[in-house]
């Protein structure tokens, strides 16, 4: 398998990089190959932007899908773009790994999203959800987080984590064809003990080397809609 | 009223730059001050990270919200940050002008909140939610979407909008203590006619007129939490 662990944090002695590192270990050691884009080691530039083209469709005003459909074929896309864009297109499991910055990714990692993710190749038309540009990979969200278990779910006082992820874990990954697996949740971790990380990698560990066994979650399909995407009856 | 909008949309003659000319228009017309900060045409630096502070608590490490609350106390807090802070605290309304990128924020302003909404002034311990630093201002969040309105909503493909910008919401501005209100939202931006743009200026610029008849949205309250966050009976 071909695994491509997405990293953004802004300290490099992170618990979040020990997960990262963790993931890289276990992965190498099943026999899988592995590649990682540390965004901020990269310096990664994550704002969408007109710079983003060498040569224009439209220079006169700028619709950012349709450059970026016409310049991944022309060549002309941002070369970091193209960089990661072959490693996503290269990769069957994408692993994005990140702290919770107000209940999302930071912004570094958002503006891997929007520029990465290129209109044409991995979604366009009629082609999301299960008839997104990257179906057959998976995806895993590996986040760490400051507040404890209790603050998440039914009735506590954050709500559940996945209606908090669901840009993310739907409107994004799961848009683009993505199996979703379930997040790895590391929680209140600036407050806990050496031995509580401990028990994180270590389930961690345990998650990723059983990983083929994991059922996705379940996203909307388009034969539930018609042509005009209304759901059927 | 001192009203700030943050206005973030990389082409400057966009359908959503005329809603934010509309909004200072409305506002001005209605004898309310008026600040912009245009993102894109700040140059706005979205990356959270240790350049922020010139001066750390603790070189070492970074703890990031951490050094966010001792740099704006001694004044080592990088001065993008301070400036758009004083801006933030400055105002009554904030309205957030921006288009929806992956179901979300584009990146540059999802790194507006992360760097500017800083702990120990806008949150911190059990000041959050109605508690949170910013009580007493409201929010107003304002998009333009590609997609029609049909394919938002309970049952509808991409599911209801407002559960889409939780995170935002909820999770950013309600949980700062803003008084969040019902978002205005463009439909099908890119493809509709003259009149039809026309039509959304028009309508913004009477819910702008009106706007403090508007209930706020409704959001957890610590007092229905115990000391630990569990919620009470």
């Amino acid at each position: 398998m071909k695994v491509l662990i997405v990293h953004a944090h802004p300290e490099p002695q992170s618990f979040t990089a020990a997960l990262r590192d963790q993931a890289v270990q276990t992965f190498e050691a099943q026999g899988h190959q592995v590649q990682v884009s540390d965004l901020y080691a990269m310096n990664w530039n994550p704002v969408a932007s007109a710079e983003d083209f060498s040569a224009r469709e439209n220079p006169e005003y700028l619709v950012y899908a349709l450059e970026q459909r016409l310049g991944v074929k022309s060549g002309s896309i941002a070369a970091d773009i193209q960089q990661e864009l072959d490693k996503l297109l290269w990769a069957d499991l994408v692993v994005f790994n990140f702290p919770i910055f107000w209940f999302s990714t930071p912004a570094i990692l958002k503006g891997w999203f929007d520029r990465v993710l290129v209109s044409g190749v991995c979604y366009g038309g009629k082609r999301f959800y299960d008839q997104g540009g990257l179906v057959g990979k998976k995806a895993l969200v590996t986040v760490t987080l400051g507040g404890r278990e209790h603050m998440f779910g039914e009735g506590a006082i954050h709500g559940p984590l996945e209606d908090l992820l669901r840009p993310l874990l739907r409107g994004t990954l799961a848009y683009v064809g993505f199996e979703v697996l379930e997040p790895f949740v590391a929680w209140h971790v600036p407050y806990i003990s050496e031995d509580a990380r401990k028990a994180f990698l270590h389930s961690y560990q345990q998650r990723l080397e059983h990983l083929s066994d994991d059922l996705p979650l379940t996203f909307p399909r388009l034969s539930q809609f018609d042509e005009a995407l209304y759901p059927l009856a």
